[in-house]
Formats: structure tokens, sequence, C-alpha cells
């Protein structure tokens, strides 16, 4: 089979304005970048907003091994086989980040025969959002510094600025680092760091304004600092709001490009879905449900964490309920899980897999009947999947009462999907009782707790004394309705990324709790957090080239 | 008078592919960013290069203040002049850094009636090749600190990574920092430093680069650190070369925009005019010369500077002889030469006048007798200036035989600049007997001598210790015979920015000597050079907004 590039530099691509016209969308709707890209003006929403909505599929996955499991793309494959028969669908993906492209695991455009076009260019900077959120991200930074050097009427403690900075690339070296020395020229010193840019809370309230009003609101209210005498700084304080909004006001439109068999994708926003909420932009979401019939998207990480975000955090807000949830899973995956290393998971294993199911039973009982919605498991075939190993899966499924349909789409693009996504089409007859998690005028804690022992199944909560002491500072500032985000490991349904399947008799461990209150959520750290990835030994990047042709090699 | 961001909002935009094709671009030889920004195919080159090349009036100003004389103003204006003379004509310019849009400086896409347009998108992202630069630059950084982490094979010192990070923000803190803090899984404690995006070496190799290739070759060639046992280390070396080009193969086209009266105008690349050679593309600039009958651009800071590396860097490089050269003057900056404070230039004195002259006279006498081209005084008429000034400034040019055109483009566009437009056109009848300064064949400090003595007029230059024993260490590996690149404020002819007029009796102190290998010229550190900007007290950024139209306010 070829190479991903391979198959996206073979294709024939479709003008991006004949595509967005199969969804209703005029070349005035458009603000082109190239013949395949553009952006779609937020004046479309005015016209378009009292239709009713399309129905929604979410992507979402059992706790994955380091290389993913194919989320995305089955999300586009599901796309291009719903297009196969004939619907009128869209797509909804988040925006990859140039740290991972360039790190360890490549792009994030899909794979094989199932993925969204110009690759090359939606992994590199694709329309500039992710830069534009970090250039309002580091201007507000720059001028919390700058107000505290030139006077500080703010009263600000240097000491307390929990405003760091972002850089998208995978930079371990700024994680900690000490700035402002060298004299007092050179600002105040003091310590600091850089998050990747996917986890700046301007992301998350990217992806969670309604619009250009909302997301001033939300820039102004996130809290940058402290003052000596322990009151909140916020963004608006500094007078920021404004020219981080200005430098917005192009990201703040959706991005639609094409899947391989020309469906439109909105690609728009791109949270981490650990200390962020992992979702696409509610902006291109309920855009694409007000213009296609079926719209896919997908959420970060396993259902414990992009798909609990979405329920709680992205519904609340949007008020976009799926009709549909899949479960992606792997036979390598649940091998894991049952206990068989990496090296051996290209070997027929059935006690392996029987064991592993824990993880994928965990997942769908806590779709199905904690949230309330009709799920359906895709297993993303590999090669190396024996049948008895499919049977054993589809046996399992069929005795808990979940459909199961293999997957395909990777070797076949939307031909190898069509049995998943007829199966998707009757399982959104099933009955719909969805329900987010908790209630929001519970407790801080009780939010912590509903989600740590429902479900990820915690025997309870242990709290830090700084985290308790922050939930206490927290409601007294006036955040105690906000749902909570938490920031947990995505290889474990524990905050243990050794623990496999489905742990039982642990606690879940919260070091840190903080409030992004801009994006309107609390941040619950759990065990070591990473915000800031690093490069692997031999990096993707070193691979990587360009021929005097134009021709890219070596990006995957 | 309407501020600049209200006569460009007013005003009607062309479609960029009816302003492209007054120079022969199809549609197919673009790529649109929106309907009045365009990047400009790098194969149209194949299909023009062998034509010959229009004239090219080269835009530089007398030393400063610090607001700027008007030299990307004039340059547009003359543009929209010679439009409005039915000339075939095409401007190139920097891009500008959003480091001054929000700091102190505003935008730099020219003032009043003579601007580029759309100006809220040139001030702000543009088409991104800002941040490729900075992704770029940032990723080899990244991956040169995780080779050190993951067993060094290099054997690099980590005392001595010449190469620092980059961020597209006024950042004073960040100039002096400590990494790698927090454990060894965080990286190596080392001390380094953010400069300003425009301080990149890459950024200069944007701008010097002839291809693809060539961009290649360069940024391989960059010197990025030392080994333990003295022996420098390349970019091509952390087999970063493929990837830092893929992220620029946008970049790396020019962009096509329009000046307020429809002209065409390439905006692209901007490096900094002191520790880089502050001139736009030569993509640019030589595909203009080819397309257009006139071209004109205009370089960093005063005519020592951006001008003077013009025509030692840059001509080197791509062989184009400007042909007649513009030197901005303004009446306030004379009378601050001659020794008025800024809050006093608004008032008449031809004393002060006649005494800041000395300045004028030394850009003139440099540009016409050292590097033999003809020259033309624009007089960038502000409202304070009174008639006995302009006056006096007439009379003292006609005694110096070089024309003055006063230039009232500001105020009234193309118009204004009728009278500055045509004494270009007949200077370009002169002479011309251009020479670069100096032969590269000469040693390093008979180069830095030249410009020192021979165009700053010092009696001499005082080198540190340092700086002596890096030319030594650079000679040793083969750079001897490279253009230098004289860091340098622009405030005065000297390296202290408090000596006004034409300074004699003073040395030129070099204190650091490095090589940008890539780029290929020697920078020559004097005084304290600032490459991280910092904020004002109130920056502009406290102003803006953006309304819920989508109007912007505040940017200047």
């Amino acid at each position: 089979m070829l190479s991903d590039i391979e198959i996206a530099q073979q294709a024939k691509l479709r003008p991006i304005v004949d595509v967005a016209s199969q969804i209703g969308l005029s070349e005035d709707d458009l603000e082109l970048y190239g013949k395949y890209k553009a952006k779609v003006n937020l004046a479309v929403w005015d016209r378009i907003k009292d239709r009713p909505n399309g129905r929604l599929i979410y992507v979402t996955a059992i706790t994955p091994t380091l290389a993913g499991e194919g989320k995305t793309t089955t999300a586009v494959g599901i796309t291009q086989a719903l297009g196969r028969l004939d619907k009128k669908v869209a797509l909804c993906l988040r925006e990859p980040s140039l740290g991972p492209v360039f790190g360890i695991k490549g792009g994030a455009t899909g794979g094989g025969y199932s993925q969204v076009l110009p690759m090359e260019d939606i992994n590199l900077h694709f329309t500039g959002d992710i830069y534009a959120v970090g250039a309002a991200h580091n201007l507000l930074a720059a001028m919390i510094d700058n107000h505290i050097v030139k006077g500080n009427e703010l009263n600000i403690d240097p000491t307390r600025v929990v405003w760091k900075r972002v850089m998208d690339i995978n930079d371990r070296q700024l994680r900690s680092i000490v700035t402002g020395l060298g004299g007092k020229a050179n600002g105040i010193p003091r310590e600091s760091g850089f998050d990747i840019t996917a986890a700046s809370e301007i992301m998350a309230i990217l992806c969670l304004a309604l619009d250009m009003e909302d997301l001033k609101r939300r820039l102004g209210d996130m809290l940058v600092a402290y003052t000596y005498d322990g009151r909140p700084v916020y963004a608006r304080d500094l007078k920021a709001v404004g020219a981080m909004a200005i430098l917005l006001k192009d990201a703040i439109k959706p991005n639609i490009v094409q899947t391989l068999e020309g469906q439109p994708a909105f690609i728009h926003g791109g949270p981490f879905a650990n200390i962020a909420h992992g979702n696409n932009s509610i902006m291109a979401t309920r855009m694409a449900l007000k213009l296609a019939d079926y719209v896919v998207t997908e959420g970060g990480f396993a259902a414990d964490l992009g798909a609990e975000k979405f329920f709680d955090i992205v519904y609340r807000t949007a008020h976009i309920r799926p009709d549909v949830v899949v479960l992606v899973a792997t036979i390598r995956a649940l091998k894991f899980h049952g206990g068989l290393p990496l090296s051996a998971l290209n070997e027929e294993d059935l006690a392996a897999l029987e064991r592993g199911l824990a993880n994928l039973d965990q997942h769908i009982d806590n779709l199905k009947n904690i949230f309330g919605l009709p799920v359906v498991v895709a297993l993303n075939r590999f090669p190396a999947d024996t049948a008895a190993e499919i049977q054993l899966l589809k046996e399992h499924c069929a005795r808990i009462g979940v459909k199961m349909a293999v997957s395909e789409v990777v070797t076949r693009g939307g031909e190898g999907g069509i049995e998943l996504a007829e199966a998707l089409l009757e399982a959104m007859q099933q009955e719909n009782n969805f329900r987010p998690l908790y209630d929001l005028e519970t407790s801080i804690e009780e939010k912590i707790e509903a989600i740590a022992c429902r479900v990820y199944r915690a025997d309870g909560v242990v709290y830090s004394k700084e985290a308790k002491r922050a939930i206490d500072t927290l409601k007294q500032l006036g955040y105690g309705n906000l749902p909570v985000c938490i920031a947990k490991t995505q290889m474990s349904f524990s905050d243990d990324p050794s623990l496999k399947g489905a742990p039982r008799g642990w606690k879940l461990n919260v070091r840190e709790v903080k409030v992004s209150a801009g994006a309107g959520f609390i941040v619950v750290l759990t065990g070591s957090m990473m915000t800031m990835p690093g490069l692997p030994k031999n990096p993707a990047a070193e691979n990587m080239d360009i021929k005097p042709d134009g021709t890219i090699v070596g990006l995957f």
C-alpha cells in the first residue's frame, strides 16, 4: 500500500468552492486560502441558524496505545461512506498541532484512503489559526510582565502570575524556565514556562465561543495573576482584550476543506483533551449541523476524556447532543489491555483479547448507561487481525447487546466504511436518553468525584493540600458552578498510565486545581500531566524533505 | 484628516487578480488568500527570467527620529504617483512585524493617502510568513536541545549553543532566560534568550535566497553551536533542513497586494536592519523588475544601515543595482539633528535646521560619491513645516547640486508625489557609477573599517577582546570573505544614539562579532543592540478593539 502522503498527493482535489456548494455555501460565503482551503464567513450563521439540526455522529475510542486507535481516520471514513450512500454529510475535526507532526505521531488528517486534504497544508500552517492563538496568548503574557515593570498599578505579585507562554513546537527545554534575567531593563526575574499552543486557554475559548462578542467576553474573563493581597487579575484589567480579539479575527472563522472522496470537512480549533476540553470548535459543529443532514465529529483521546468533556462541557455551551456514538477499538489495543507487550501485538492471542475487553466494556457501559447514548463499536481493522480474533470481538459485542462493525476505511476508503455507516444509521433510530453526568449546582468535589467514581471507576479521590486550598479559593471567587475538566493520562482509565484494562481498587490523585475562567471550566490536574511535550530521540522532522519540484516527502 | 485605518477602511479595493493582471500575472500564477491578498507561484520566474529588468528606485532616509521619517509612506506615494503618470510600476516592501504594531510604532503599511491594503491583514498575520520563519527557527532550537538530551552524539557544548529562540512579540521578559530547569526530563539547564522573529537568521535567508534549493543550502549552513572541542555545528548536522524547508514552502513565495490607488505591491520578508540586512526578499524584487518598468523599494532605518546593506550584501547576491536613490528627509528630523528637543520640533527654527543639514549632507555624499548613485531628496512634508524652512532646504540642495522635491503623499496620495516622481524620472537619466563599498577579498577588519570610517565617518574602530578572538575564529573557519553586516543604533551615524547630526571625533566600538553563515554575512555588533524590543508603558495594544460588525479600531 502507498504511504499516506503518496495517496494524498495522487488525489485529484476538487475546488473548495465546489465542495462547499454541496452543502449550500456560495463563493461569497467563503474566504479562499488557495484553491483548496477556505474560511467560512460568520455571517453565514445568521442565514442558517433557524434551520433544524442534522444528526450528530460522535466518534471516540477505547483507551489507546501510544499510536492512537484511528479515531480521525474512522471519522473521515464514516463521512466518505455516508457520501457513498448519497447522504448530505459534513465532517468536523480538530486542527493538527505542529508539535506531534515533527515529533513522533505525525499528522492528524486521517490515514490511508480516509484522509482530509490538502494534508500537507492542514498538517503544517493551515490557515494560521494556531499561530493566531499563540500570538494572542503571548501578547497578553508580554503585557502582564510589561505592566509589572512599568509601575505595576494593579499590584500584581510576580510570583503569582499564572499565565505562561506558548509555542506550537514540542520543546521540553521550555517547560520550566526563569525569565526576566539580566537587570531591570530586561524585566523581573521570575519562574515560568511554555506550554504547547493547544494547551492555551485561548484555544479552548476559540472552540467554545459562540461569536466574536462571546469570544471577547471570555478573553476578558481569563484569570492571569493574583495581586500581592490575593485578589485575582483578569485579562480585561490589562486592557488586552481588544488586541487579542483583533489577532483572532480570522481564527474565529471555521475552515473548510475536503475528504479524499470530496465531502466537506470543517477543521477548526485544536484544544488539548487533558487540560482543555479536546473537541473542535462549536462554531464549526453547529454550522455543519445546519448545513448537512449528517455531521461526523470526534474528540481527543478515549471516551473518558474527549467524549466526557463533550457531554459535560461542550453540550452545556452549545446545546448540541450526539445522536450516536462510535467507539473505535482495535484488536491490538484490546490485546495490549489484556496484558500483551507492544512487541507481541501482531500475534494472535485470544486470551489476551478476552481479558482486554474489560476496557471496551467500561467505555460502552459509560456511554450507554451513564450518558444514555446509542453506541456502535467500530473495529478499525489491522492487517495482523485474525478471523478468530474478530469473531471473538463480534460475539462479545452481540452478547452485551452492542452493534459492532468492521471498518476497513484505511485500505478501502468510504467503501470500507459502508457496514459501519449502515450500523450507525440504524443505531440512530434507537432511543436516545442523553444526559450530562452531573448537575452544575453540585460542589466542585462532587463533580470531580462523579467523573472519578462513575466514569473512571475509582474508589475515591485524594486531594493534595494545594488542591484543597485552590478549591476553596475558587469557590470563594464564585467559580463553584463551573463544569470540571479533568487533566488525566490518556493511557489508562486511572491516573497511572501503566494500569491497563479497567483498573479497580485505586483512587484518583488530584494534584492541582485551577480555573480557566474564560473557557468556563475548572481544570483538575491528576498525576503528572505534560502540557509541553518533548521530541523523541529521532524526531519525525529528521526524515522530511521537499524536492525541487515542491513535492514533500517524509510527512505522514 | 481621517486616521490611517479610516482611510484604509473607506478604500474600495480591487480584486487582487485584477491588480496582478496589470503586470502580466494570471490567476494561475497566484495562490489567493482571500480576495485581496495572494502569493505568487515561483514557477513564474522561469517564464520571465530572461526579460530585461525595469528601473529600480531605492528609497532610504536620513538618520531618523524614533517615529521614523516616512520611508514606507514615501515609497508607496512614489508608486502611486508613477501610476498616475501611466507608468507600469510595482512596489516592494518588507512585511510588518507584530512587535511594533502592538508596541509604540504601529503598522508599517504607509500612512494617510499612501498606504498598502488591506492594511489590517498586512499588519496582523498577513499570509503567515513570519510565523513560518518562527516555527522553522524554533523547531531547530528544539532539535538542538533534544539532541543534547538524547545522547549528544555531536558532542555539542550546551554553554556554546548560539541558536536562540524567536517570537514575533515585543517581550523584554524573554531577552535573558535560563531554560531546561526542573530535572533531566526537562532538558539541560542553560542560559539562552528570545529574539524577535525579524532578527532570525532564517528571515535573512528567506530574503536572500534565490530559490528553494538555495534556501535549503543556506538553512543547512547555519552555524548553531560549537562542540566541546570548539568545532562548529551546523543546522544540517541536526538533520533539520528538510523539515525547516517544508515549513517555509509557502513563505518563500512573494506576496502581492495593492496600493490605495491600485498599483501592485509585493510585500515579502522582513529582516531587521541592524543584525540583519533590512531589505525585502530578493525573490520579490527581482520578480517585480521583470514584470514592471519601474520598481520602488526601500530598506530599513537610514541610508547608513538598510541602504548600505542593500549595496554591499543584497547587490552581491542578486546583482540588482538601483537606478536612483530617494533620500527621505523631514524638517522635523533635521531640526532634531540641529539640536532641538523633540518637544520643540513644531516651531520654526532656521538655525537648528541649518545645523541639522550636516546629517543630510553626509548621507548624500555617501550615496553619490561612495556608492556612485543619482540621489533625489524627498522632503516628507509635515503640517508644521514653514515656507521659510522649506525654502532653506531647497536652496541648500540646489547649492550642493542635488535635486529636492516636496512630497505630500500623506495628505494627497499619488497626486502629492508627482513632483517627486518627475524628479526621479529625470535623475535616472544621470550617470550611474554604482559600486559596492569594499572588496570582499579584503579582511574582515578592513571591511568593518571601510564602513566605519568612510560611511559613518568614525576615526577608527575599537575591538573588544571577544570581538578580536571571534574574528580570528571566523577567519579560520573560512568566513573571511563574507560581507559584513553592522548592527548599530539607527539613531545616529555613530554607535551612540545621543550623537545627532554628523558626529566627528569618535570611534566605533565593536563588542561582538559572529557569523550568519547561512545568510552569508558577518554580523558586527556595536554598542548595546536590542534584538528583542520591549513594550512602552502604554502599549498601542491597549487602545485596539474590534466591533461586532468586524470593524477594527485603534490600529494605526
